[in-house]
């Protein structure tokens, strides 16, 4: 292909000519540019006349575009999508009324630590900057309360800055080159989501593209977690040394793991590998679960605090002379309310930070300090940890139930029906509650928001799951555990996996209301009631072939079994979607939620 | 009976005891003060934690808890409410989660003048507080973007500034009887959204509850619409002289009816009364249909500016020597995207002010200077319109389609339809900008959102007016004219009619996808696609009894009037609720639409 030759045209000069080769509209760019990051395969959104223009570049590249229902269920399936890639969940949608649809979504990925890049159509630069233009008010845009005042079209952008790593408002093309990278770069360094507005005139300005060839972001997901020199290589061996150090002389040292290593790049295989060499006994907090295998030898249990452990848990945990607290998110929910002990002897490795006593240490990411201690460790000088002084035993009791089916029963049949590397997606819900009692197998995945704990959030991130799933050729099993209550509120979603051909595992826990609520308040008050829908024929209604889904109502525990065993192993896009609605007792929840309800908040932790 | 005697106990003093019959606890303090509000039966919202407590004291009044499915769906309710009952939609919501959720809908009713009081659920005090409690990380709180720093607990009351009237945020009980009455009333004075935030363990403390019966709240609505002393009647009839004037020495002045006049307590009446007493020449905006009988013989039609109006519209509007703007709303929509002429010779009669040539007076509501114009016009001195220089004709085009019926005949057939009284609900969509081109019986109420266009709203905000229409024992109809695309936002709420025994009468218009952004951009693209569902199977699904509901899908012509036939005159209550689902073809619309997306926005109002 000959290149135009801009030299025939009188007034350009000749340096012009290799820019131009490379000239593409932005639109285009953005996406080639997605395209070159780790894990991204799928975008997720909602069309609207702001970014019409964007989306209309995506059919250049190999992105599939999902359209959702609505703009929270795309976001919540861009932030499952992100879960589970380890990348970047990317989110499109339109001014004002798409984005503020979304922002519970993005609000819930902020405070769990998922990476959503959410890129909004505004209105045209001219709208927005020419003195006559700007006065007008368009529609999707509130005026101001004073209705002789002139509009602000940064009204929706200044909402996000308390949830979001940062925002970049494109005025002009050339801005993207740096401005997008630095925002990727920026949500990976964090785990945060981050926000480019983009008005919709500049989709189709050209850019020079050369940066996708001469600067690839193939790396960027962990560029930062490299150690950049001799310098910082000596910094972080030192730390490291210092860490070992406190390892090699202490007595009976543990490992807890949580949520912030599953965040970062290859930071599970870091923290197995860690725990392989240390071979020392370790714990896992509620958000951690699955982050380490529950089957090696020395994985002592979940830990939640003296308020939400199993009986020996938070005694042995507490017995240990030094504690090695790594990807740690220290909050109510985590910390079984703030019941976990952390005393003097806890090293935390934190992505921000590295706290050892009272001394912290900025720059020095848990990730380079694994990388680290795992490369000069001297496991003959790792003690070995006594044996527990404390039996651990299990409260998976009985609640009360006037249903066939309890929790308890539910919680020990789903133990003996997952399998290594299943994918299990969560609700926000009672049975949430009752999963740290029961052992995970090997490699499992488990993704659940529980923390931010908005319900409606596990039926289109499990979109977002299998998408990626399904994106990145797995194959495993995806399990969603879903309540009535929630399911009522993002319902709609369960449509698009017979659109994206994926065959999740659905059990749909009916418990005839806001269970969770009733617990806290008004056991049988109609605020707590939702309205009683007929499940299984929610797949006529959605359109979904008959042969390609199997459905059954369970009441029974026989039918819960035979169900079960009728379930086989096969990838998730495989066989057929299953859904079965499980009637449980409306007050039947795990211990748990029940010792949770009855403490209030106690301060522990400073 | 005998109250407590505060006498007997040592320590109190006598004049506690008038105040301690009436100590109340303050959430039902505040059901209570809402219920004296005109026309507020019904409060809507989703239950949460922080907000439990709250709702406990609902059942000791007479209003109802209408459960929404999701809070963006009981926002667009409230809104709804709202709207029919020209007063508060009151939605309640918990921390984070539910607030953030039902933003969008906020966020629309602030754009369209419509009134919500938001209450919103808040952890307690204590935690807000307390120095140790108040470092923990709550769930459904955002921490801080760095891990090192304490909690902010108000990062989301600080996001609705721009989208509210006012917001109160509540940290001791006494507080709220000053704070909910001065929410309420600006809420009434600016038709806006408000917020109340209120901590979830100040719902049991007592208040002192003595004004439910020495201030009643029965006239907020309208008391800041009454004139208050003779200075200010002085003033307003000044005001209103120099308008009448104005009027008197005109040739040909008309009326151009606005969107505001329906948002303020008698506006409409006010404003139909000065049109009959001036019988002068008047027109109605985009987003003021319904608000004037278009049967009047006086009424010339809709006015949308040189690009959207019907042929001869705007001629005779720009010949009139003076415009006589009531209720104005100046937005894109609502203006023809701004080729509404307006000339030196508009008088504007806002809410915010009056203007007179470049003459700005505040502290002139329209509402008072129609009231005093109505009340002191000398009708023998209003002139008489000469007779329309302009033929107007109907630009009702047959737009090429290849479904067998088109939005054209839809239009005709709905026009002949409707009935005086009837309620439409109508969905952002194509349709929408077709109705300008039909006549409104007159009596007939018209609820859309025409600036905002957050598509899904309709459907929720129908189940809201609905209930409002039950709530004033109303014998109208209730019709809802919904899409494809938008219904799938939002189609859960559909199973609330049931619930609450409301039956309206549904037109589905499937053209198979967004049509609307089709004609901005992307004709076939996919990502103006939404999956195919089995509409008439919806019911099934959602539990409706069979024979509380009439389905049919229409493809023909024949069938659409057969259908229409067999609709019965019925109220909102009574009969059976009816879903039709009419196919229409993906790239058909109303001319107007063309129209308007084939012209950019040109400045032409300062």
């Amino acid at each position: 292909m000959t290149p135009i030759s801009i030299e025939q045209i009188p007034g350009t000069v000749t340096t012009a000519t290799d820019a131009a080769v490379n000239m593409m509209p932005l639109g285009e760019y953005i996406f080639k540019r997605l395209e070159q990051v780790h894990n991204v395969r799928s975008v997720f959104g909602v069309p609207g006349d702001f970014q019409l223009s964007l989306l209309e570049h995506i059919y250049k590249t190999k992105l599939n575009w999902v359209g959702g229902c609505n703009e929270l269920n795309s976001g919540y399936a861009a932030d499952g999508y992100s879960r589970y890639t380890r990348s970047l969940g990317v989110l499109i949608t339109t001014y004002g009324v798409g984005e503020l649809s979304a922002i519970n979504a993005v609000s819930g990925a902020f405070a769990e630590y998922s990476k959503i890049l959410h890129i909004v159509g505004m209105p045209s630069t001219k709208v927005m900057t020419d003195e006559q233009l700007k006065k007008q008010h368009i529609h999707h845009l509130v005026p101001d309360l004073d209705s002789l005042k002139d509009s602000n079209h940064l009204v929706y952008a200044d909402m996000v800055d308390k949830v979001c790593c940062a925002k970049k408002i494109i005025m002009n093309q050339d801005q993207i080159l740096d401005d997008l990278d630095d925002l990727i770069l920026q949500i990976f360094k964090t785990s945060r989501p981050g926000y480019l507005f983009l008005p919709v005139d500049l989709s189709d300005e050209l850019v020079n593209a050369e940066r996708l060839h001469s600067q690839s972001l193939e790396h960027i997901h962990k560029s930062f977690l490299e150690i950049k020199d001799s310098e910082e290589d000596r910094h972080i061996t030192e730390l490291a040394n210092k860490v070992l150090e406190q390892v090699y002389n202490a007595k009976n040292p543990v490992i807890l793991a949580d949520v912030l290593a599953d965040r970062y790049a290859n930071g599970q295989e870091l923290l197995q590998e860690f725990i392989n060499k240390t071979n020392l006994h370790h714990y896992v907090t509620f958000m951690g679960k699955s982050l380490v295998s529950e089957y090696h030898p020395k994985f002592v249990g979940d830990y939640q605090g003296s308020l939400l452990s199993n009986p020996g848990i938070h005694e042995n945990f507490v017995s240990s002379d030094l504690v090695l607290y790594v990807g740690p998110y220290i909050n109510e929910m985590n910390t079984g309310k703030y019941t976990a002990e952390f005393k003097e002897n806890t090293i935390i490795l934190h992505a921000d930070y590295l706290k050892i006593g009272q001394t912290i240490y900025r720059d020095a990411h848990f990730i380079k300090l694994l990388a680290k201690m795992n490369s000069i460790m001297d496991q003959t000088r790792v003690p070995i940890n006594p044996l527990l002084q404390f039996p651990i035993t299990k409260k998976f009791a009985n609640i009360p139930s006037t249903a066939k089916i309890n929790q308890s029963t539910l919680l020990s049949k789903l133990e003996a029906f997952i399998q290594p590397n299943d994918v299990l997606v969560c609700e926000t819900g009672s049975v949430m509650f009752g999963l740290p009692d029961i052992k995970f197998p090997t490699g499992m995945r488990y993704i659940a928001q529980g923390f931010y704990l908005s319900i409606g959030m596990a039926l289109p991130a499990s979109v977002g799951v299998g998408c990626a799933m399904r994106d990145l050729g797995s194959s495993q099993r995806l399990i969603l555990l879903e309540g009535d209550g929630s399911a009522q509120m993002t319902i709609q979603e369960i449509s698009a996996f017979e659109h994206l051909k994926i065959k999740p595992i659905i059990f749909l826990l009916n418990n005839n209301g806001y269970t969770v609520e009733r617990i806290i308040k008004g056991e049988h008050q109609s605020y707590n009631d939702v309205k009683p829908w007929n499940w299984l024929n929610c797949f006529k209604f959605f359109n979904v072939q008959e042969d390609s889904v199997r459905t059954a109502k369970i009441v029974e525990v026989t039918e819960l079994t035979k169900a079960l065993n009728s379930i086989e192993t096969r990838s998730v896009t495989e066989g057929t979607l299953e859904f079965y609605e499980i009637i449980l007792d409306q007050l039947d929840v795990p211990w748990r939620f029940h010792a949770m309800n009855s403490n209030r908040l106690l301060p522990k932790m400073d």
